[in-house]
């Protein structure tokens, strides 16, 4: 990476740990063979991409044989929706992955707060006595908001028992996409009391296009992509070794530096908030102010335009975004900014700035001072 | 890879081509960047992507904007039989892959000859008023059988003029898998005469999990995997940036060297094969004998374990298959083997020989040795 470059877009896109490249080398060149081959170079393969699942399964608390690789999370989230079915319980922040996979089922979408907060009360008005899954991200990915998953998993858990208890044995599962808040949260699938949840390895310092979907043994997936068995039938062909293996050491690092990089990159997000806040009193920060990423700033300059900022900071080396980068090539306002009413004159002046693993304490006064500079240019030229 | 081994899998896996590996390592790295997202860094890893995809869309005589990048054959092959559905044809020799995904639809499977040959007037037979798709191999994995799309496409072609005349609008498409024949055969779709295609890098000294399907512009896919709406909306999910990248440098490189590997691949398979015919002149040589890859020698040795073979072969170093990479693993008779009407006892002494890049002049009159030595070894044995 250009060294004059800073980047304030974790949440878009890591760049992979220089750990977990040197993990996949050898698999992009010499350990080329076919998993599935019976001589033992192959078997030696296979038995090295199980390690790696079974390591990336430990992180979440899971077992190797309980999660399914995919080709990133969008899948994972599709194989999820795919595979319970029926009524969906969703929020009016959630990822585009969810809402459009959702789409293909009976869905209820419910609100959000103004924090992005999807309560587990509204949740549990939600629930019909055919819903058979609520999916909620573990945290907003434009926010940063961090969701009450475990109250959220005990609506689901009441409304279980209560079904079971009058011998109705409709299934209600909790899915979570967890993507944003590995590396950052404890992603511990049975501390979060969620029965299915999928992880994106590129949000973690891993490759692009590998995720996974982990299910409790009770639940059954149904397969989607069909042919030579792999993945226990749940997804054939021949298996991403490289990828996997890159998987777990992200996620390995990851667990092993949680508490110190959440810790770090809460000290330098906060001096970044105070440092705008201050230059700039009218500036609006979103998302929830105590249960939030560590890495996360939603901040909205009201009347400005904010794509005019983003280009602005840019040409001073300074990469932002101004929603998700899914949305963010649209030219349309952010769903999540619509749904917490955020007014149009403020959300349009928003900026997500995300810290991670490039963000240290050289570069980050940095940052600030040249987006206080460049705002202020900014407010300067629409005053006049 | 260790000197000392001689792979001859070529069919199963193959090393990434260094100049692939070269392609893909700043896309690992320091270009990392989201392709969705604004700033230029970003916009211009998108560039490359699309460059990529428009490069590899070339080498098979289309257009970008036509194929689907997909994570491997699989999901490829999974994703034409959705989109177009209905009748299905295919063949009782065709990959998992295929065969599976077939299960899905009302399907007929029509019978490779003796040779593993699909010849167009069995597909013609088997043509329904609702028949929307047949899909044939271009070359088949275990024999190196290489069909005759192109009178495929012409039964194909009749069909839809046929109905045409009568007003019927019933849409029937040839799909084919070429993963086997990229690198060895010219692909160009229009002289193949296919209306979808499928193709994976990994069989082309490119990376694994990455593939394409490309669908002619009159062909309408669905989505199978919603989300953020990239490649199309057809398939959702942050883009495989590093894996497209080295998909497109294998093509490039397959479409540069392929008349010069198929000839040099052609003279040592057939010293191979003469090799050892000359040694066991009861060695069954299967796949048809004109239209074969040049790199395939699937042959059978009457009597004899396979796996034991495999297995003695690998003590010296030598690394074949007795069938698929799938199906190797799960102890079956191959159901191409059933499919050709080899008889038991020749199935089961059958070793598949896939020469490519890693086989040379100086290796392969060694793995000849070897072979002739293990088996004779081995037929001593049961002699006794």
């Amino acid at each position: 990476m250009n060294k004059e470059v800073i980047y304030l877009d974790h949440a878009a896109a890591t760049p992979m740990a220089p750990k977990v490249i040197a993990a996949m080398q050898p698999y992009l060149s010499e350990l080329f063979y076919n998993p599935s081959a019976p001589y033992s170079p192959a078997v030696e393969v296979r038995r090295e991409y199980e390690k790696a699942k079974q390591a990336i399964a430990q992180t979440i608390g899971s077992r190797g044989d309980e999660i399914v690789i995919t080709a990133g999370a969008t899948e994972s989230i599709n194989l999820a929706f795919n595979s319970i079915g029926g009524h969906i319980i969703t929020a009016n922040i959630e990822h585009h992955a969810v809402l459009e996979a959702a789409k293909r089922f009976d869905h209820t979408i419910v609100a959000a707060d103004e924090r992005g907060f999807v309560t587990a009360e509204s949740v549990r008005v939600a629930v019909r006595p055919d819903t058979r899954l609520v999916s909620i991200a573990l945290a907003n990915n434009e926010l940063g908001t961090i969701q009450p998953l475990r109250d959220i998993a005990t609506v689901v858990k009441n409304e279980r028992d209560a079904r079971l208890a009058r011998g109705d044995h409709t299934p209600i599962y909790l899915h979570s996409d967890a993507s944003q808040g590995v590396g950052q949260l404890d992603v511990n699938v049975a501390r979060l009391g969620v029965d299915l949840l999928s992880v994106n390895a590129a949000k973690v310092y891993g490759p692009k296009q590998v995720g996974l979907l982990w299910a409790a043994s009770y639940v059954t997936l149904a397969a989607q992509i069909l042919g030579g068995g792999q993945e226990r039938g749940i997804r054939s062909g021949t298996e991403n070794v490289a990828g996997t293996i890159g998987f777990a050491k992200a996620m390995e690092l990851a667990t092993e530096h949680r508490k110190f990089e959440a810790d770090r990159l809460m000290t330098l997000r906060n001096q970044l908030q105070a440092q705008l806040t201050t230059a700039f009193p009218d500036a609006v920060i979103s998302g929830h102010q105590k249960h939030r990423l560590a890495g996360h700033l939603h901040i909205s300059f009201p009347n400005l335009d904010a794509e005019r900022v983003l280009f602005a900071l840019e040409s001073r080396g300074v990469l932002v975004a101004t929603g998700s980068a899914c949305a963010a090539n649209k030219g349309t306002r952010s769903h999540v900014l619509t749904a917490i009413g955020l007014a149009p004159e403020v959300a349009d002046g928003s900026l997500r700035l995300t810290l991670g693993h490039l963000s240290n304490d050289d570069n980050m006064p940095q940052a600030a001072e040249i987006i206080i500079e460049e705002i202020r240019r900014e407010y300067d030229r629409v005053a006049r």
